[in-house]
Formats: C-alpha cells, structure tokens, sequence
C-alpha cells in the first residue's frame, strides 16, 4: 500500500470535529479519588459544590462513568472560530535534527488567547449563561485564562470579572488590556472590593498579591453576589473534561493519514492541557486497544509528579477550595521564580495523578534554560514562536528525536504545543542576554512543602 | 442547483496553494511609471538598482510584462508552514449586525511575525541567499517586518541586521527580543556603526532616530558591506508581487465554494498588502472578465490616496532612494502621531496608484476612533483582536454591511485582515480609558508635504 502524502499541516473539516468531550473517568478501574469537604472531611456533594460552581459543570466534575458528555451546539460554534487546530508535520525541526523519527504537534495557540485555555473558557461561561447567572469570576496571574475567559464572556454577552494579581496588573498592562478590550472588568488584587481583600490590605498594606489571594477574591465575590458563580482555569475534572477537544482532534488527524504514534508528551502545570490530549490514548490503553508511551513533562524546579507525594491537599494555597488526593509538594510549597508561571503549582489533575499512580503516564523534569534553548531552536525551523510553559514538552521531543537519530529508530513523536509566548518577551530577552539561571528544590524545601499538607487518617 | 454550506473557516490544502505570484502590471495598459533615479532624473537601470537590491528583485522590481513568476520550491515549503491562510466566514459578525450581507475576511496573522510581512521577507530573504550572499539589511519602526524578515533569515540561515527607530527598540522591547531570539541583530538608530548614524549623533545628540534615518542606516550597511543587500517591507512593486500569494489563495478558496464577492476592501499603507489583494481581482477587470468594488482604506491623518497629488516623489524622508510616480502628501509630510504605524507612510505603491488614478480601486479614509471601535466589536464576536492596522478595513466592511441592513442588499463583502493586534495594547487601552483621539491635516499642512515634492518638468 502506498504511504498516504503527509502535509504540514493537518486540518480537520468542521464535519470531523468532535461533537462530544471524553471522559477518560468512565473506562478507568481506580477511579480518581472524590473530592473532600475541608469542613466535614467527606466526600462534597453537589450541593456545597453548586454553592460556587454551576450546576452542570458540578454534575461533569462529580460524574466518574459517563464516558461522552455531548458538546452543546453553542459551543461548538464557538470552537469553529478558531478550532480544529492544526495537527502540524515537523518537517523543518526533523531536518533540523537529522532525525529519523517523525515529530508532530498540536498547535493550540492560534487564538488571541494564546493557548489552549480557550476549550475550557467557552464551555464554563455557556453553561453560566444557560443556568440563567448574570455573569462569572474568576483569579488570572499572567493572564492566559483570564484573557480566554474574556473572550468567552464577551461572545455570550456575560458579565467577567477577573482579579489578576496586584503585580502582574502592573507589570502585564497588554494582557490586562485585552481582558478590557474584551470588556472584562479586571480588578488589582487584593483589592478593597472583598472582605478578604479588604483584611490582607490592612495586614499587608502595599503588598503586590498572590493567586491564593485572587482565589479568595475571586470565591468571595461569586458566591456573595445573586447571580455569579466562580470558574476556574486547571486542576478541576470538568475543565480536563473540556480540553478532551485536544486529543480527540489529535486522535481524528492521525486515524485520517493512518499514523500510529509511539509517544506523546505533554506539559503539566495542573494537568488539564496534558490530560486533554492524553486522555483518548489513555483510553485505548484502558481499554487494551493500543499501548503509547505519555510523558508529562514538567519543571525541575516544580517537580509534583517526579517528586511529589500521592496524597489529599488543598488544591489552593487558601485552603479554601476542597481536599483533592493528587500527586502534591504541599500546598504550602512556593515553587522558585521561573519564567513558566502557568506550571508553577503544587498539584496535580486527579486524573493525571491516577493514571500517572497506575503507570500509564511517565514523568520527565526539565531544567528551563534547557527549556528555552529548545524553544529557541524551534522557533528558528517551524516559524512558531512558543510559549515557555509548551517549551518543556518541546525539550523533551527534541531529546527523543534525537535518541533516534543515534539509535536509528523511526519513532513517531507527538507533542502538544499549547501556546505561543508573545508576552513572554521579557523571558526570552533574559534567555537572549545568556542571564536565565535553574533552580532544583533541596530535599528540605520540599519537606517542608509536603509538612503543610493536612493530616488525616489515611492521608499520611 | 443546491448551495454549499460554507464553513466557517475556508482552508485549501496544500495542492490548491498558488505556484505562482501574479504581476498585474502584464495586464495593465497603462503600466505604472518606471522608477527614476534621483541624480539623473533618467529611469533607473538594473545595474544601479542591483548595488542595493539582490539581482532576482531587482529583475522583478523592473519587469512589467511577464505576468507569473514561479514561487521557488524552497519558499513554497515555507508558506506552507503557516499558509494557505484561512479565509474566514464571519458568521458571527454579520449575525451581530444584523446584516443579509455575507462577509469574509482573508486572516493573516496566524505566524509569528503576526502578520503578512512574513510573505515578502521570506521571498527577498531567498533570493539573498541564492545570489551567494551573507546577509541583509533592513530597517523597522514598529517591528513587524523586522520581525517577519528575522525569521526569514533564521530558518535559511542568512546573517539579518536590522536598524530599529532608537524609540521603538526602547519602548517596544518585546518586538525587540522576537527578533534577538530568532538570530537577528537589533541595532538602534542612529547608531555609531554607520556613517550617516554618527553624523546625526553627532548633530543631535540623545535623539530618538526616524525611520528616514534608519533606512539611511540600513543601505549604507547594505552598501558598504561585502555580500549584504538591502531589503525593503513595502511599497516596492516585487513587495506587492510576493504579497499577491493573498489574492491568490482568496481567489481560490472564493471560486471553491463558487462565491462571488461584490466588494473587496484593504487597508493601504505603502500599498504592498492591498495591492496584493486586489490584484487578481484587479487582473480580472483590467481582462474584462468581472467587476468588482475595490476599496482601499487608509487613515483621515494620512490620506495618500484621498488628499495625496500623483507625482514624481521619494519613496523615504532621507530622498536616498529612486523617485517613484505615485499618489504621495510630499515626502515632507509627517502625519499625525497615530496608533496605525503601518499606515503613516507618505507614499504609495506605484501599482496601487495607477490603479486608483484609472479608476479601478477607489479610496475611503476613517478616523483611528471609529476604527478602534470597529476593533473592539469585531474582537468580541469574530474572537481575533486585529492588528489597529488592519481595523481600517474591519471598519469600512462594517460600514458597508451595515448599509446592506438599511437598503436589504445581500452584498458579498471580502477583506483584508492583516494582522493581530497583541503588541497594540497601549492603544488599545487609550481606546479602554476612552481617551483617544483624532487628527485631521489640514490644508495648509498638506501643503507644506505637497512643497516638499520635487518639481522639474512633467512633475508639476
């Protein structure tokens, strides 16, 4: 049979497009573990959590044996603005590297948000919309989701308020901007506008913020308003559910050419990207239909997978969100200063944590000056700029890539290229200048990391 | 006969992409003025031309007859990394005006460079390197051809210099590190590596450089330099002949889904894009096989076309370059400080001019308040945040759907979206703060650009 002509780019037509959200919960035997109630220690009902959440995507997160959840009209019209996304050929890079093996990556970064948190954005604010809410909140630190919220919201006509961290406000004024353009209002935290903005002002008069805080905020300013709900950008089941839309595309692309990867990595900061796009090929693997290497790749100096603990923990550093059992360094770790914000949390996607505790996921740690030398090359040979976050994924399918040019092998090598890093300059000018530097936590960091992680029986 | 459903994005695959670029002056009977030179005031000829511009351009630069020109495999292999480009229905803006018109848009700005510069500059880049040279020069104001001609250079491995506007390489740092990542090196100017760069220290020290003086820069280095030439974003005719690749693919993916457009609308600059884009439609009149609207939009603060007289004029401040016949405010002009540095140019292409002066292209001039309004509602619903730039177009297919609302014509309306708008975001949030503003020249300032014009006979 004659090999099919690979093109650079692989779209699929609107009609291949997914119409439904994979829920990889369905086809697992150790099923992620519920979420717990920080006040009673039980398993969270519906009910507390509809509290802040709304009420389908409470059902989406609680549901663990729906395998499909259609993906409503709407939103589907929606994705057709920016999506399929382009499964690309790496030609360029493959050439590059002399490499025997074939590289492909899914772009998730041609929308003016810059990456994949759009599929989430979209389908948090319509089912806010069809509950009949007059608008959502949410916490932004660099400003990637708070940017894809925007957009949402500015589509259905919904109100978005957004509090972004008292120093990025001041030190990102462009993705602050695009959040107005988009008609959001975005509010410095901590602001005076919440009574817990209010107290850490009066504590800390002049303090720059933190997500904790925006979090809090956030919470707050959903559930004391008629008519709000709080949304969140990662960790949560529902918003991996969402992002499903990654590997599915990807799973369609590679069926139409008749590709059969060996491998496919991704980055993971709270798993939602990574788990998207692994979760159909997880599926197979469950189901004993197929067998892929997954490597989730993240940063030496927030290592949650490679040196994390399995227990439960906060998912925020408030305390104020419900106990998750995932793969943590302790709600009270401070990961260093890095240029990958968006991979600097503690924990873990349940999901990822459980298929990563069964085996079926492996996990790399990457050093960011290495990160950034292999985004720097990339962007040389296929044009795309990327963002530093998708950059450790890169990093790890160059060095694979060129494992097989040594060993000759002719692997097929799929990444997730999640987005671009146009407001990640400043980063790159560090990594340009030859000034960015690595940090690896010592082994007494870490412990006093997992020491804020709570105590209970069974959790220890 | 049954309509097809047209798709929300229009993609052709890699076997439908143009194989040729299109040089309507073949077609032209009235074929632009050749350029002059400006110490003999005698048409320019290949061997003077070829001192600063690469031989293959120059060749394309003077050729008025030949009506394609083969795109080599090479540069073909590099459009298809980030082209064809979508030819977008936006279903959501005309359902947002209300309007029976349909409108398309051609996007341009799914590449890194973030618009469609990366067209020309791999094509110049190319021809640089197949003449055996080390490298090119060129000049940038705001960045993007800077950046678009940086990558071009990078994946062929041609040394790029480019001599930035002292202002902008300190106010827009980030343009400024794309270009360092991708190999480039970032001058300011006036700087002390040039002749002219030190004599212009040297009279006005601590000065925050013009582009005029930058392009000085830029040939002089071209100039004085073993194996570099010059190379030039806009303007030139072999600019807009790269930029026909735009028309092409739109044509293409219109005659696909046999849709006829009424209007195509761009916007003008040095009239490389929008001559790119009208000319195969252009090509279709001036052969008598269809009719169509052309409308080229440019800002009330520099109306080239609007205001501008059809003379003999220099294409830079510095007058260092031929003179070209074209609709031009005087080479002394210095329109308003507007947030569209793309479309603060004096000039216009030569092609773009005689088409207008025979009457196949008409012009329309909008104020920069109305064209960030336009930015912000089509962000809103079409989810791209457009190019300040590229918003003059928006605003005018705008305006014309909104007509067809009013009169109940289902008008056809195609245009030009160029580029993102990510590094605009201060103007942006002028237009947020709702403090930006408008300028209009007047006529005794449009005078003083008219004296600037050089006279000698026939040029008056």
């Amino acid at each position: 049979m004659e090999e099919k002509k690979i093109p650079y780019k692989i779209y699929l037509s609107e009609d291949e497009m997914p119409k439904a959200w994979y829920n990889v919960r369905a086809d697992m035997t150790n099923k992620p573990a519920p979420l717990l109630d920080g006040k009673t220690m039980q398993p969270i009902t519906a009910e507390e959590l509809g509290k802040v959440f709304c009420e389908e995507l409470v059902q989406q997160e609680l549901d663990d044996t729906t395998a499909w959840f259609e993906i409503p009209e709407e939103i589907r019209n929606f994705y057709k603005m920016y999506r399929p996304s382009p499964l690309v050929r790496a030609y360029c890079l493959e050439e590059k590297l002399q490499t025997p093996a074939h590289i492909y990556y899914k772009f998730e970064g041609n929308n003016t948000s810059g990456s994949h948190k759009l599929n989430s954005a979209i389908a948090q604010a319509y089912y806010a919309k069809r509950q009949g809410l007059k608008g959502v909140t949410t916490e932004t630190g660099a400003g990637q989701w708070g940017t894809a919220l925007s957009m949402a919201c500015a589509y259905l006509g919904l109100d978005c308020n957004v509090y972004m961290v008292r120093c990025s406000y001041e030190q990102k004024p462009f993705r602050r901007e695009v959040m107005r353009t988009y008609g959001a209002h975005v509010t410095p935290s901590p602001s005076d506008t919440t009574a817990v903005g209010r107290k850490i002002l009066e504590q800390f008069p002049g303090t720059s913020g933190s997500l904790g805080c925006a979090i809090s905020e956030a919470v707050e300013a959903a559930t004391s308003k008629e008519g709000y709900r709080y949304v969140l950008g990662s960790v949560l089941s529902q918003v991996l559910l969402h992002q499903t839309i990654i590997g599915l595309e990807t799973q369609t692309a590679l069926r139409k050419y008749d590709i059969k990867p060996d491998m496919i990595i991704g980055c993971a900061g709270g798993g939602s990207n990574v788990g998207g796009l692994f979760a159909p090929f997880a599926g197979e693997m469950l189901r004993g239909e197929a067998n892929y290497q997954l490597i989730a790749v993240e940063p030496v100096s927030c290592p949650s997978l490679s040196r994390g603990v399995y227990r439960y923990d906060y998912c925020d550093t408030g305390a104020i969100c419900p106990l998750q059992k995932m793969y943590t360094l302790g709600n009270g770790f401070i990961p260093a200063a890095s240029h990958s914000g968006g991979l600097r949390y503690h924990g873990m996607s349940s999901i990822v944590s459980q298929l990563y505790d069964d085996g079926l996921i492996e996990a790399r740690s990457v050093a960011q000056t290495d990160v950034f030398a292999a985004a720097q090359e990339f962007a040389k040979c296929e044009g795309i700029l990327p963002a530093p976050e998708s950059s450790h994924a890169i990093r790890v399918a160059m060095d694979e890539a060129i494992k097989c040019r040594e060993t000759g092998e002719a692997k097929t090598i799929v990444f997730g290229l999640t987005g671009t890093g146009y407001f990640d300059m400043m980063a790159y000018g560090k990594h340009n200048d030859g000034a960015m530097t690595d940090y690896v936590p010592t082994d007494e960091e870490l412990q006093r990391g997992f020491d804020s992680i709570p105590k209970f029986p069974g959790n220890e």
